[in-house]
């Protein structure tokens, strides 16, 4: 048996996210199939943890298993060529036994990205942004740094996933350029995410950045952990899960 | 009778190009639809230019003519309340009326986009890249510099358009970084284009930048003047419509 590593990119438009399911189809599946074509028997990937549907990737991480002797096939070559092309492998590389895509995993960074017209939209960039008009980024700025640190984000996690701590470490949030003038990209890096943590800090973000949120509460919402006095989730189309790091990496 | 300019945006990739016709939805439909709905009757919109199936715009031009006292209509968000995801109306002005989107053009940019990495597209970047694998740029840089100035561009114009002269000037091509470190984009700024022009230099630039033909060898490309003998027309989804120039911009 050896060890495939592979950093996946996807637009999330039409999946349902990345996990296997019923309703609709998801990445985790399409690297099924193809894996099952070009191995001729079914192949688990185990994935660095799910993103919901609509969420976008460019460094997604997996593994999966495949019988001494296939090692050296050329994986991303051969399942780029069995993929859909809302999927592509950005790499494929052999790896230790040990490696496991989920808890081998040290921190991961997603991207969310705001438009800030309210007007129009640049049609090119309306699969990944959520346009939530003009905002004070001032105010979200001071709003960002409550979250940086080992907090209890109970208050930031959506309903649906079992969890043994609702602890989680951002070691980092950051706001940058984007791909058009009026967008602005917030970064955020953590040991783990709970189910929606990102968009559910960024909807909070933006409700203080339109004003509707004072910065000073944002701590208070914190520390209560009521989710549902804290402002709505952001929609899943701005954000893009960007890197999973590992030891050595 | 009060005229209004527009800039509009458009993801070209499920329209039969700019211009109203049979076969498949087009950018001007799109903007007379919404227009008829508003003015209640039957609007014309005058475009800068065609551009193909498959091309997008960020920057293209357009006027129409709407009766005296409807030119305070907020026509950007109008519009755009009355459009598709793919269209998007990013200025609405009142202009004088002798400014026509065609007849007033000084001169327009276009930028195509190359993706340089063989085995992998990130999804993301798909419907705005061609995938030409690696490219020698400094040949390329070579071959660009043939095509700026003015010169009867007849061998680099596809036949289905009637044209006075085939003579334009090309004011500048040049390489920029893209929205990927394996993009480059080129981009090309000239008085006007001929029909697929621009696609015609990206694809013998791409052609001197594989090694199948000398940078030396487009200039004789150039003075021969015959399409048959030029390399094959690159792919619509690498354009963009970027600019139109007008007096006075």
């Amino acid at each position: 048996m050896a060890r495939i590593r592979l950093t996946v990119a996807y637009q999330g438009t039409r999946f349902s996210g990345w996990q296997v399911q019923d309703n609709g189809p998801t990445v985790q599946q399409m690297l099924e199939q193809a894996l099952e074509k070009l191995c001729a028997g079914p192949v688990r990937v185990h994935g660095s943890g799910r993103t919901d549907a609509g969420v976008h990737a460019v460094g997604q991480v997996a593994h999966f298993d495949v019988p001494e002797g296939r090692e050296h096939i050329p994986w991303r070559k051969a399942l780029n060529a069995n993929l859909s092309d809302d999927v592509s492998v950005v790499d494929a590389r052999l790896v230790s036994d040990d490696f496991h895509a989920r808890f081998s995993a040290v921190s991961k960074t997603y991207a969310y990205t705001l438009w800030t017209e309210h007007e129009w939209v640049l049609p090119q960039r309306r699969p990944f942004v959520w346009n939530c008009g003009s905002v004070d980024f001032a105010a979200m700025h001071e709003a960002a740094k409550v979250f940086v640190g080992e907090h209890d984000f109970k208050g930031f996690m959506n309903a649906g996933a079992e969890v043994k701590t609702t602890v989680r470490e951002v070691l980092s949030v950051s706001r940058h350029e984007g791909a058009h003038p009026v967008e602005a990209v917030y970064r955020f890096t953590a040991t783990g995410f709970l189910k929606q943590m990102v968009r559910n800090m960024v909807g909070c973000l933006v409700a203080v950045g339109r004003g509707k949120l004072a910065a000073e509460d944002v701590a208070g919402l914190l520390t209560r952990g009521d989710r549902t006095e804290a402002p709505a989730t952001a929609p899943a189309r701005g954000l893009t899960l960007e890197r999973v790091m590992y030891p050595g990496d």
